[in-house]
């Protein structure tokens, strides 16, 4: 019972078990979100998101982001707190290259939104509702991050956000190779999103590749022929 | 019993459920508004707002709004709030002729406005209680998008906010030709619209064309004739 | 029983119903002030509002108010609000002068006036227990508004705010007629009036007229000759 | 039971209502305040107020203030609410005589008053517990205004604020006649505050004349020689 | 039970009785400081303060302060408040000194720690817990001034604050003659303090002369000779 | 029970009996610190402090700190609240050295902490909870002074603060000699401070003499040797 | 009762026991965190911190971090915190370095972390969820500090925050040797957080030698090689 009137009255603060209960609450509003796959080998990094199935009339909306040349971004969670992070990380980006000259290093990225995101818990009124998942290519490689509304970031080869998240990931674990393709990762992360959200689903990929250092969104049409 | 107590207090903190409880009732306060349409095809786009029946003496409220010569609005929910925000629009439009001497384009003017009511709900007492409909024609062509309280923003072909919404969707749905005229279309949104309200409505609607890239706001003796 | 509880906490915050409940509070200190009309015909406006009976000694309170020479004001709720309000309207209309060296137009003033309403339920901790009835002249003839404490304005030919305000109203749509003189538009406001009020009341009145786009306050005494 | 939870946690907002509970309160404190009148003829005003009896050794506290040669004031209520208010109405007085050269007239005094106590209504903790009687002399004659703690501000010839102040105003209404003199005016406000107040009271005076146009406090021992 | 609510949560509002709860809460902290008290005859002012009885290894606590060459003050309450008190009107003495190069006078003083405890009760979370007693010469002769936490203040010949005022003050009102010597005060307020507190007590005076216009702390061992 | 209430709530203001909650709450957190002690002399001051057992691989924290040469101060309460308010003082030392190019006198130092310590009952969420004795030779000689969370400062000959100060104070009051020596007021403190604690502690100490006009800190080993 | 009321309240605030209920909360974080382990020699300081085992696809969080050349760091509770107190650590260390051409020493480093950990006690929302142990070599030697969320800090020969630190510390203080080579104090770290945690971990270490005065992170192959 203390845990809700602690979080309900002033959720900033701790409860007595010292958890942020505001930051665990966010975590769920992303839990809602859009089941969400980045995934990465040696030589490529995927990043595929479902969009979600909408009614007749209505654009499925855009769950891919060009953040500069040779970095992508997806989210899961609120959609107006997805859509400022991607803005912080294109301002962040542009700002790099006016400053130094050089496209933007993915740890530069990627630790300066988790200090964004991190601030919002210490001195704001809520955290933002979002989760997002950064892959790039810079002198280190391919490079693939998780960033949490704590402002955590998480660095590996295979992450899912959204719903049905543990499901999907196990699908991913169990499919993943060091050695696949782009086709078969496009492939493993269609698999993993249709098998948890009840078949056939409409998926955007963006993809960056280690040779070219380049990011592109695949359109929908190349990812089905 | 504990959403609403959370709800009541400190409503900009999310719900143990993760839900922004203040965005929520917003959309709540939209729902009450006024049956409003967009409908947009290759040719043109036509947003139409019921104007609810009013008492003798009083003029109707006006309900679509020219933003600048080639981008139309209409909104649905407290009319202080919609007001407010076709200001910014409008301001908005003003500022880009005057720093890039050329009309705004409709990404830009979508955007800001959901970066608008999305800082509303990180910094402010309370979101905005309005959704917008915006319909307008530039390099990209004939578009149509929806921003919510959130801020979130919907690209599509066919929009219903306010009172009735689901309902009125259904009709237009199903009523939706991608190449019909304007006419028809406007038959369609009074339809949609009279069928939820119990018959006869005044209605107000304003129509952006492709070929001349004007918005105009259609006089509603124009309409009946 | 939940709305009184976040009505009486935080009373910014929409209701689980989407409702602004602080709004609708000053609506009621609205509905405590002395019943006032607004009448519009196509040649004057004429703006009454009942001087509450006032014991010996006292005063009446001025209801009537010039703002400018084209445009004169009433108002109803908390006087101390009216009055900032008012004050509001002179400065409006006196920056206009000064600015662009023409009486301010009555879309600019009451647009104004309707800002700095909704400002305040955004913003800070209360929004004014006042509402406004405007009466002007300008290039597009005579208008008649009223502005609410939430910002919204309403354009039309009959308003009545204040004590009674739904009783009063019916006896103006029935005695409206387009064609009326000054005298019979004096007459009907002072009928109604007294009508709820329950008899012989003391009325101020002012007029605005088309052809000389003066506002001019009523004396007492020439009303009653 | 709402209004005094309404009231005792969040003040400022309105009640269910649409009461300002706190405005309501200050004028608490105002009515617990010593017995004080002003009174008005064409040909001088006339303000007094009892002087709280004091116990020995206490010199009795200062009741009647002069603004500027030609105004004076007194108060009732919180004895430093009433002195902060006198020294805003001196600064007031002050400022006016710097920038214009002249002394400041009685509407400007008054009004610039009411702005400051409706300001406290709307922007901070609390509002002023104090109502203030001016009563001076300019270009329009003799003006006796009274003003409450919400800001507004009444015109005429009685006004008694203060413990007992309905029984009193009674015996100002009966006994006032336009054509009394100072000492029939002196007479009159001393037996309605003893009457009151059970008795032989300490009663301290002020007077403005037209024919003078100038402010004194008149000397205890004055009054009763 | 509605009044310590409407005190324990937000007491700088009014309760429903319209009293400001903490400054009477305020009150009762300087209720419980040491019996201190001031005592006035047209040649010169006594202020004497009971120093409470200390452990043996601790110095006696000053209370008995000269605040400038012509004026010197005692208080009783929080002793961090006091002692803060005591540096502010320190400070407005020398400020007078070097903006006019005349000693400050009584009613400049006192006036201005009263506006500087008023603000306290306006826009602070705490009023003062602390009455201040001044006892000067300047050109108006030998003045004794109090001052509450309101920041009200009285003038008077004789003033008791701190535990058991009110029946030192009885033993000060019989004792107090208008021609005693100095020698005679310090007996008065020695028996008065020590009345109230059960018999020998230490206590601090300090004087302020007609003919000299110096304040001077009395040697503990000074009064015992 | 209002006390807790008001006390948990808005502990910043009085409770209804007059007392600041919070400084009383701040006090429990110096009663649960280390038993320290103060001791004067004409000669010279020492200040001794238990060092709580700690476990092994910790070395023990300082207990005993130079503020500047001829001062030395020690603690009880939180950790972080008494190095903050040490490195306060060294801070002051080193401005006034700057400023005046002279060593900062005792009185000077203790009434800006007591200043410093006030302020956080005024104006902000918590008073520190810490109590520091000072012990400095200056002009006027040896010097000891104990501030309290509220800003109190007291002089005196011997003080203890911290874990059964009371019981602690009983031994050091019927040890104390006026003439005793370094050695045997280290003595006195040690056997005070094991008396309470049960025996053999490990204890700093400093000490400040009359002579040199230096504060050292004594080795552990020199005062067992 | 009494104490999570107040905790889930306000909790910056002293409890009525005179704790600060938030900084309590924040240590229950850190008691989540994973083992980690400090321990100095004379020679050396070892800091060990185990890598919560990940899921496959997941690099592991990096748990030791290069503060300068020659100090290093680490750290349990909130990610977001540690990365945030690690950060200002680095600014701290290369700050110096710009001003004064010279390492950091250790004093200056931990000092500047405490006072930055303090301050979030006593002027925002919560204090850090987080605690750091810093392990470096400077004039005066290597030497280990262990800094709290309230801002304390430890020096020692062997710390352990985190999960089962209590359990952990006993296996260190058994194993400690004073004259413990490198391999040997990696290996004791290993199995207490091994001891701990139910068997072979992931462990990160690092280590800074008198020598040298060089902090290095070893590679995981390393230690087991």
């Amino acid at each position: 019972m203390a845990v809700p009137e602690s979080g309900g009255r002033m959720p900033y603060f701790y409860t007595p078990e010292g958890r942020l209960a505001q930051v665990d609450f966010a975590l769920q509003a992303v839990g809602r979100g859009s089941t969400t796959i980045g995934l990465k080998s040696k030589e490529f990094a995927i990043i595929s998101s479902q969009v979600k199935p909408t009614r007749s009339l209505l654009e499925p909306a855009e769950k891919i982001f060009e953040i500069d040349e040779h970095v992508g971004a997806t989210g899961s969670g609120y959609i107006g707190d997805v859509n400022t992070l991607i803005d912080e990380l294109r301002l962040a980006a542009q700002r790099h290259r006016l400053v130094y000259d050089t496209p933007i290093d993915m740890v530069t990225l990627s630790r300066g939104l988790s200090q964004y995101l991190h601030s919002f818990t210490m001195y704001t009124v809520r955290p933002f509702g979002a989760s997002i998942i950064l892959a790039g290519a810079d002198e280190l490689g391919i490079q693939l991050v998780q960033i949490d509304p704590s402002g955590t970031n998480f660095k590996g080869s295979g992450f899912v956000i959204g719903q049905y998240a543990d499901e999907a990931l196990e699908a991913i674990k169990t499919g993943y190779r060091p050695d696949m393709t782009v086709e078969q990762a496009i492939a493993l992360n269609t698999t993993a999103i249709e098998g948890v959200n009840g078949g056939k689903s409409q998926i955007e990929h963006g993809v960056v590749r280690a040779n070219t250092k380049r990011f592109e969104r695949l359109a929908l049409a190349a990812v089905e022929g």
